[in-house]
């Protein structure tokens, strides 16, 4: 007899995440004793000397909670029992920068970089679900700001990767019963302090309710359309960046104005960033100014945006720069 | 003294919707009676003769509710005393096909259509605003089909306008308000029965509570963004999939290899629905299995899609047809 379908589930999807890795290789699951981390963990466990390669776990104490430390021990000795080695517990200090949610996860990622080079991980492997990816896109139609913002996690960055990303958070559950895990419930998942929780327990089942069942799925698959559209039509608008280059360092008026209008504004975005403008302080309504300058030119003055950048056209070429070019 | 705020908002989108029409030429707006092309109207009647052209009205009986012929004799006046001329209304019959809002629909603009045609109307002003907007985008989402199934409506197609896209619903009944007119609520837009009014009334005061508000604006804003996206891949495609084209009328393998992914979906969903898939039943999980003939060969057979089309590999060529094409 085989493993039950949602211990399948959740061990095929990580066989396939690890299939490019040289046999010796280390894995390391970031397990957070959740029920998605803990089906990760058991699963790795199972995978990775299958295919060759060693498996390992770290988790991050971030200290907020009474008796997190004594959780973190429990887990470390289950993970261990899953016959995860080495099993380290990272205890971390969380700032308050960005507000709580983002302090802690800045934390979390500097200990589990450091555990990776400590311990010379090939990949990390982060527990999210098709349901995490959902409330993300979501997360990111608040900000409005186009693909890049619905385009949810990507499947890998850096060292990490996110085998569950195609798995529902109720199969991830049913494989920690499955094998009889006990996953811990963090309560500031369900504390609607936090935006993530009121997506999760209030807004998702709302669209599922008006939309029928399936958004989840949608949501994810959005993402991943999303990502696609937004890297083909980056890598275009870098291609387009380069053509429209004027030899003073401006960029030619008319080569922009016949771009498609998504591409252009792309490479205003990036020529702003690239003259000194933070990219996260960069909206829509800063590049649509600048996009003025091209499509809708009456003479305006200068659009400034933010980080001290000023944009202005003179004689049919556009100028970005910390200021503006003296009028020779 | 100006007009009140609402009014005014509602005048100025009109007029910036009217400044590309010739003297003389006759605008038609549609409308239910609701406070959204209420309101539309009294703006069209102030701004039309501003701008020298005709402006009149349409409204269309769908006779699905009792007393709506009266009601529409009623508007007919109320729109006839803001100075419309001519006012039709207009009679329709509501099919079944594709449930009881799409056979609506349907009924509605093919009066429409006939109406501007029979008038000679140069364009028709249709009254959806912003949270309409916000509305179909999450109907979008629901199909979970990418850029383009987020894209809501166009603020332009053939002789339609919508210029009231970035005009809150708030604004469209304060200015029906402001100018004393009394709107029609359709009791179809509260029925939870409906799609649509369960996404209005439940799913995204959900979101704005989970959010914040602003939810709607940037719904729009993404919708307008992601249609700018789509058409940039549409027109990326269409020149890829030229350049594709092999000699004996297939696809060139490598060439679609080494297009981005967004890319060469597209190339791929196109050249099914030429092949004669229907567009409508061609859906991401078809397309994804073409996609595999190109990037994960492994000598698979031929994949079955809609309208009977067939696509095979042979030889490094990808051939789509109602037939697979005889080995020779």
């Amino acid at each position: 007899m085989g493993p039950l379908p949602a211990v399948a589930a959740v061990r095929v999807a990580v066989r396939r995440c690890l299939g490019d890795l040289a046999p010796g290789e280390l894995v390391l699951v970031a397990c957070s004793g959740g029920a998605d981390s803990l089906a990760l963990a058991a699963a790795t466990a199972f995978e990775a000397p299958r295919a060759g390669l060693r498996a390992g776990a770290v988790t991050v104490d971030h200290g907020l909670q009474p008796g997190s430390a004594e959780r973190a021990e429990r887990l470390r000795h289950v993970l261990g029992d899953l016959g995860l080695d080495p099993v380290e517990v990272v205890p971390v200090q969380v700032g308050a920068e960005g507000g709580p949610e983002a302090a802690a996860r800045t934390a979390r990622y500097r200990a589990l970089d450091e555990a990776a080079e400590r311990l010379g991980a090939a990949a990390v492997l982060l527990g999210h679900t098709r349901d995490d990816q959902a409330e993300t896109v979501l997360l990111g139609l608040a900000r409005g700001s186009g693909a890049r913002s619905l385009a949810g996690m990507p499947a890998r960055f850096g060292r990490y990767r996110r085998p569950l990303l195609d798995v529902p958070r109720a199969t991830t559950r049913a494989a920690c019963v499955d094998q009889g895990l006990e996953p811990w419930e963090d309560p500031h998942n369900a504390d609607p302090a936090y935006t993530r929780a009121r997506i999760r327990h209030q807004a998702l089942p709302a669209l599922e309710a008006a939309l029928g069942p399936g958004v989840s799925a949608a949501l994810a698959r959005t993402a991943r359309l999303l990502r696609d559209d937004a890297d083909a039509l980056d890598a275009w608008a870098e291609r387009a960046r380069v053509e429209c280059v004027t030899p003073n360092g401006g960029l030619d008026t008319d080569a922009l104005a016949a771009l498609p209008p998504a591409v252009r504004r792309r490479v205003l975005r990036r020529a702003a960033v690239e003259a000194g403008s933070p990219a996260g302080s960069l909206f829509a309504v800063h590049v649509e100014a600048v996009d003025a300058l091209v499509t809708a030119w009456r003479g305006q003055g200068p659009v400034q945006l933010p980080g001290g950048v000023v944009a202005v056209r003179r004689c049919g070429t556009l100028y970005l720069g910390q200021e503006p070019p003296t009028q020779s």
